[in-house]
């Protein structure tokens, strides 16, 4: 299982997509849980350029993909993880949930998985929606018009 | 053989490479040639958001394609058909070529293959990089800051 916002998809969600894939191998089942619009308005104030089931289908495109769900809404984390049974949690080096606690937290509801960290990997290329977000805004401002 | 611009990836290209993959069955092969940067200039004046190779990958990771390659830096679009040797050259709805005259010129030069307009579909989306880049530069507009 692994899980994010991928709102405008870049190279950094397909090197952490495709680590999550290699951590369960070519006969494992990728699925990938789509943050919510109210989640992420909750996390940075403002919602995404994609609404939620955009973001979900462009996901589950993906080969490496087997299935992209929308997350839940509810702050307990056990909900989801006990409906999708995933053995192993992938979580992107960028996503910064305390891993003890979270293990913590599983083990006294009774579920039993690994959760791991993915590395950072050279992705290449605009890796951050930030930043996407800003070369459009910085061509704006430069020049007056969106490119 | 399909084609196209790919910056910022949304539902209309899902749509059109999935009506691409209709066509050629499960067992065929989808190549798909994506826009060179300095086409991209030439076409509308200003660079994509999204570098060529970046483009390039990203269309590679989606699950019914089976191969992206870049553009040709030449006005002879006859030059990458014959390297490709497509059955079926699968337009977009929105890709204003006049089929019959790249049908005439493909014929001249010895070189066999369908072309067919995809329809539009109903991609239930945000199914344009122009729209896109709208929302991005209207939310800063209104608001002082990037989403």
């Amino acid at each position: 299982m692994a899980a994010g916002k991928f709102d405008i998809l870049h190279l950094g969600h397909i090197a952490y997509l495709q680590q999550a894939r290699e951590c369960v191998g070519n006969d494992g089942r990728l699925v990938v849980v789509i943050a919510l619009d109210s989640t992420i308005v909750k996390e940075r104030g403002a919602p995404p350029v994609f609404p939620q089931e955009q973001r979900r289908r462009l996901v589950e495109a993906l080969e490496m993909v087997d299935q992209a769900i929308l997350g839940y809404e509810t702050s307990d984390q056990t909900k989801i993880v006990r409906d999708v049974k995933p053995d192993i949690i992938a979580l992107g080096y960028d996503q910064h949930a305390d891993i003890e606690a979270l293990q913590n937290m599983f083990e006294k509801e009774g579920i039993n998985c690994e959760i791991v960290r993915l590395e950072k990997r050279d992705a290449d290329g605009l890796c951050s929606s930030t930043l996407i977000r800003k070369r459009i805004l910085d061509y704006y401002r430069e020049n007056g018009t969106a490119r």
